[in-house]
């Protein structure tokens, strides 16, 4: 990305929005709250988002038009790149009255992005290296001086590097003797640091010659789904290099319940941890390889992962995590060696799991909130996982209580009608006209429409809500004059690609029972949160933070995940996005020791709470229902964004 | 054995010995040093040794004699067992003038048994079970209380049992969900405990039930030539079982230098690795089934071996040890899982195996000295392991000093012209008239000879010097009036048996240059101890205390070992026989962590001599080429005898 930036003021709306340089000019106008119909995605099918370069210069968006518009200075807006500042005007037909423009449309935001600084850690001293390298030139054995292969280095490695408390395992002193002979008694060794200050460093490896130069990590998240992983510079403090692939437990099930189903059939267990070691050691082949560096150069590899991923990865039976009172074998793992659980590293690489709280709440969330530092922090943190299980942990530095709830699968595009992964084509991006219902949408990728992923769920019912297409139980207004609300089959839906704009063979539309299954998953969410809050004496309105993980957190709209109740309302600015946090934890705790101590205790302070044994849950859940909630004064910005609005309808009509 | 004794007066020497019930009666006459001629070994072919029972019964011993004989009141002395006290007269023909009655003969003196105490050790505090079991009854996961299986277990560890620093691995974790669920959450935990006191205690195994009763341990002697085992009840202290078998390795070579060549070919370790851990494996067989237990009912194994073997067990390259400047890959070895190295126990079984110093110093001899106490000991004490490689520690629980020698193959019967291992048909008692020069012998199993073991030859060489028959030097008296003396294609040697009562078809004889491969022996040995003394500012006569490690030890004569030289002159009442140190040692090992935890100071404590790298050490030798020694001042009792006798043979002539 380069740094240059434009400022793009929309007329007549007169309003003023600054884009980075080939930033597209409809999401431009999203980012603006400035409304253009535009139903085909961007990729120019429709033709509806004409819209005038007053001044300045865009690059493309011209190609599709008729000599005679194009004269007129028209260009389609979801085709067109700013490429410097512009003003751009909007035209009547996407405009209707100038009366909306009073009304207030709330602008996109995406929370700010957690980044992690290797260098201020350094400067306070917490960096403490998980594995260290160390080069020593030893004295040949004499007839005078004829001590133990192992002594010498031993020795050598107290006097010259203050190396203490040294343990050597048998694999190693195996290879000692010959190495020592082939390096000329130069050699490097590796050692690892003990978790705890009162253990022991273990050597793990002896090279001939120089090699402190080579010390590198990995970092990986198993996730259900996916499977990230990235090498570390554990020298320099660099990633290296990244890759993902799809989980290959992918084909015996879609969720953690059908991969335990799975796993209790006879062999069924063997396949699962086989097969998401074959598709770490695909990760691991294809991210050493863009590093630049051998497998066996990897000292050591830190995964973090949900209880049902680590229990499988550890092929331990998971059967007790799906079955009430839903035990999982353990909460801390000990480290142990790569390879003894097949991943294609060396015999001396030490792997570290991540420890998790409860069944459903694992590694990859305790990763997360060691990565996130929210185990350190004074404020009321909110931190939330979302997905199709998704996980909710709420405290600070001195308390945290966290628990999981079954969102279902609507935030990953399950039980949509039109449904689908956030990938190409997935409608992500909603704008809806306050007078005609017209609706601009944008997709994955700008081309046309093939359905909606989670977070362009969430866009479009807040949209819909907030200009009072549906009202709060998700019922849409059938007084409303526009053919884009129809009733089908006895269920009521919105259009929003006519066929011909879409890549599909029908109509895309949003039905009232999509809707219903959003606000169910949403209240899931919200009513888990509450119920959390009160078991520990607080309210929602408490929450000074948010903390949004996973891959979903990073597309969703902020302000409109509070406008359907999904988040509290906050101010956006105070949302971290902390994307991938699971691989977030991982790579924190190979690069510094403090974090697999501290994690040890973050695990014992976290009190987990089975939400279906909280009397209190269903209430919330049921005051959940609503949008934003059956309490609208929980939303006071948005309560006064709705009144505002009906005054400025009133003074329309 | 039982314990009734009988007192035997033998006339007309008048001298009495007690003995054991059906004691050999020849046996008794060598134990109160009355010669009898006998050459058949104890089968009663040869007819000499009639005694005359004259009160008291005996055994046998008429069968091959004329009823005239019988008559007469006539036994043979070999055949005959003491059944009461009794009056034995041993004819004239033995005994050719009674005048020889007054020379002092050495009685018989073998070393006492050192024996194990576990009951005072256990009144002292010493006794640090390595490895505990621990029964639980825990509660049933509810939904209030679903906390992880791994926590639950080590919670109620913590509770009910006061255990604490508790680690369990990984494929423990893996088989607890469902042993806990199938064994009604009534389960019994194996924890291993730390050598260090700092250390972690390590949960090895999960069992359904109570199986706190089952607590078993492995001890095991890896010697060169043969492995021994043992099965320990850890619970009440017994020893349940033991065997012993030739090790595997033999058919690659007899000793550790071969066993070191064989193992530098391609797959020559591999295969040495491989044949050990068979005899290992049959060896626990055998223990396993008399102790009436399962294999995976065996907690802990620990094992010692000298530095080859030790190296060779755990597949780790022996070249260096062969080559100069000595050095061994490792001194100390971690613990580690027995079945990682092909052993047949269970998965959660550690193996410990023994330290060593050095090269030629290793956990055999470290076990004998840790088994022996000679660590704790306020005397000086000379601890000698005797054989073909010999070693030699001195010192007391302040210091102590170590080397080793290679004493040559005679100790074991090689290099000798009718030498064998202490088997049936071996030579191993003399006697000789000091008049007539008829030897007494008696063999092992009371068969016509076959050849001489190694006690034998010393018991022998001591007969023949001190009774005049060879000089201090090792050459036969050419003066002497006997046909057992000759010379033979230019060797001079003694017949110890005529072909008829032998089993083989020559006579059996030693030769001079039989007696002088025993005195190069010996003097390697006395030569070792004298210049690791010298270094640490000590003189041989300020030995307090010998202790005889070795299968060699428990035969010899001490007496006897002290004419010739191989040990230095003290009260033989001082002379502990430790009988298999290397065993002992790894038995004590098994019985409490004090010694896991003492080893490691105990090893830093022995310093090493390389004899070739002392350069008083040649001196030393060539001063022990003597019968005892250059300097007879060092043996005063020895000194005494022989002028007494001198002074005895001037006036019978």
């Amino acid at each position: 990305m380069n740094d240059i930036t434009h400022k793009v003021i929309f007329q007549p709306h007169n309003r003023t929005v600054e884009v980075e340089d080939g930033a597209n000019l409809i999401r431009a106008a999203m980012e603006a709250g400035v409304h253009i119909n535009a139903s085909c995605g961007g990729e120019g099918v429709c033709g509806k988002c004409r819209v005038i370069i007053e001044q300045g210069e865009v690059d493309g968006g011209a190609e599709k038009l008729s000599q005679e518009d194009k004269d007129r200075g028209y260009t389609l807006a979801c085709m067109s790149k700013v490429k410097s500042d512009l003003v751009v005007r909007v035209p009547v037909e996407s405009n209707v009255d100038a009366s909306v423009l009073n009304i207030a449309t709330s602008p996109r935001h995406t929370a700010k992005i957690k980044e992690f600084k290797l260098e201020s850690m350094k400067e306070q001293g917490l960096l403490i290296q998980p594995v260290v390298k160390r080069y020593l030139e030893l004295p040949q054995p004499t007839a005078q001086d004829n001590l133990a292969d192992v002594t010498r280095l031993l020795n050598f490695l107290k006097i010259r590097h203050d190396e203490h408390r040294l343990l050597i395992e048998l694999d190693v002193i195996r290879k000692i003797p010959d190495i020592l002979r082939e390096g000329d008694f130069k050699v490097t060794a590796t050692i690892v640091r003990p978790v705890r200050k009162d253990g022991k460093n273990l050597i793990t490896l002896i090279e001939p010659g120089d090699t402190t130069d080579r010390n590198f990590a990995v970092a990986m998240d198993i996730g259900t789904t996916t499977i990230y992983g990235e090498v570390l510079d554990l020298n320099s403090g660099e990633v290296l290099s990244n890759y993902g692939d799809f989980n290959g437990q992918i084909s015996y099930g879609e969720d953690v319940i059908s991969r335990i189903i799975f796993a209790e059939k006879e062999g069924g267990l063997e396949t699962l941890q086989k097969k998401v070691v074959e598709t770490i050691n695909h990760v691991l082949e294809k991210i050493v390889k863009k590093a630049g560096i051998r497998k066996d150069e990897v000292v050591t590899i830190t995964l973090a992962g949900n209880s049902t991923m680590t229990q499988l990865l550890l092929a331990i039976n998971p059967r007790y995590i799906r079955r009430a009172p839903y035990v999982p074998a353990s909460i801390l793992y000990p480290p142990f060696k790569a390879s003894e659980i097949g991943i294609d590293l060396g015999s001396h690489t030490t792997a570290l799991l991540y420890p998790g709280v409860s069944s459903y709440v694992g590694g990859d969330i305790v990763a997360g909130v060691m990565g996130s530092g929210l185990y350190k922090s004074d404020k009321l943190t909110l931190f939330m996982d979302i997905g199709t299980n998704a996980e909710i942990v709420i405290g600070n530095k001195d308390w945290m209580a966290c628990t999981a709830c079954s969102a279902g699968p609507a935030f990953e595009g399950g039980g949509i009608t039109f449904g689908m992964r956030a990938s190409k084509g997935a409608i992500e991006d909603f704008s809806i006209d306050p007078i005609t219902f017209e609706p601009m949408i944008m997709t994955k990728g700008n081309v046309r429409p093939k359905g909606i992923c989670g977070s362009g769920l969430i866009n479009i019912v807040a949209m819909l809500f907030e200009n009072g297409v549906i009202d709060n139980r998700g019922k849409f207004n059938r007084e409303l004059k526009t053919e884009r609300i129809r009733e089908k089959d006895g269920i009521w839906e919105y259009v929003l690609a006519w066929q011909p704009t879409t890549q599909i063979d029908r109509d895309i539309t949003l039905s009232e029972p999509d809707i219903d299954n959003l606000i169910r998953a949403k209240g899931a969410m919200y009513s888990g949160a509450m119920t959390l809050l009160e078991e520990v004496g607080l309210h929602i309105n408490d929450i000074e933070e948010i903390i949004l993980a996973g891959g979903f957190g990073s597309y969703v709209d902020l302000e409109k995940a509070m406008i359907i109740g999904l988040l509290p309302e906050i101010d956006p600015h105070k949302v971290i996005y902390l994307g991938n946090g699971s691989l977030l934890g991982a790579k924190m705790s190979s690069y510094t020791n403090l974090f697999r101590r501290n994690v040890g205790e973050v695990v014992k302070m976290m009190t987990n709470f089975e939400l279906a044994e909280t009397p209190s849950y269903m209430d919330h859940y049921v005051s959940a229902l609503f949008i934003p909630h059956t309490e609208l004064n929980y939303f006071p910005r948005l309560k006064a964004r709705m009144e505002a609005r009906m005054e400025a309808k009133r003074q329309i009509s």
